[in-house]
């Protein structure tokens, strides 16, 4: 079941990044919510779901960086670029009746570190290929 | 065995909560590699790691969200709260010999939603408890 829902996932990624936005509705419940915590902005159903990736704006594509699934449900990590440039992208599923009927967006940027109590804290560098 | 590291996440959380930094100690690998993405930080080894923790500033404490582990891997969403603010934090485990290996932090803050395309998007309010 587990292998099930990670591969459930990879054909969601799969889609979007085809634009294969009848392959990537047929994964998701009629009755999906997504949220995106950090804006609180939410899209409901599957028809306004599907609308709402298929004219997102950019020049955008991803790549799958891990997806951990367990018997109920998912997480994914990609590596997003739109225009060139990256995001790392981490979106929680949950399903129902064998289809995605919520998702989970999170979109962690950037930031200053703060100040460190511990000097055991060293800054490293990204390598991108 | 996924449930395995589910409950080793646990234990992680509940040793950080009760500041037993003796337990904590005890569920990392030696050579425990802790990285926040975000700020390109990166802290090695059980010893510093540890330390890093026990000085961690503020007035601090979590509630786990959820934990998603797979065979391998497992990440879990906490509801950081510090001096009064709420912040998500999502955490991606690796595992070796029976310990945690590798963390991988994320804090992903609110932003302002960017000017969409498709007219589907709503916004939600919050409900703390």
């Amino acid at each position: 079941m587990s292998e099930t829902l990670e591969t459930l996932v990879e054909q969601y990624w799969n889609a979007a990044v085809a634009r294969d936005w009848k392959a990537f509705g047929e994964l998701l419940h009629e009755q999906v919510l997504y949220e995106i915590p950090q804006t609180l902005e939410r899209v409901r159903g599957r028809a306004a779901y599907v609308e709402f990736n298929a004219t997102y704006p950019g020049d955008w594509t991803l790549e799958v960086e891990s997806i951990i699934a367990n018997e109920r449900q998912a997480v994914s990590r990609v590596s997003f670029e739109v225009d060139g440039e990256f995001e790392t992208g981490i979106t929680f599923f949950e399903f129902r009746d064998g289809l995605i009927s919520r998702i989970t967006d999170y979109w962690p940027v950037p930031y200053a570190p703060p100040m460190r109590v511990s000097d055991k804290v060293e800054r490293y560098e990204v390598e991108r290929h």
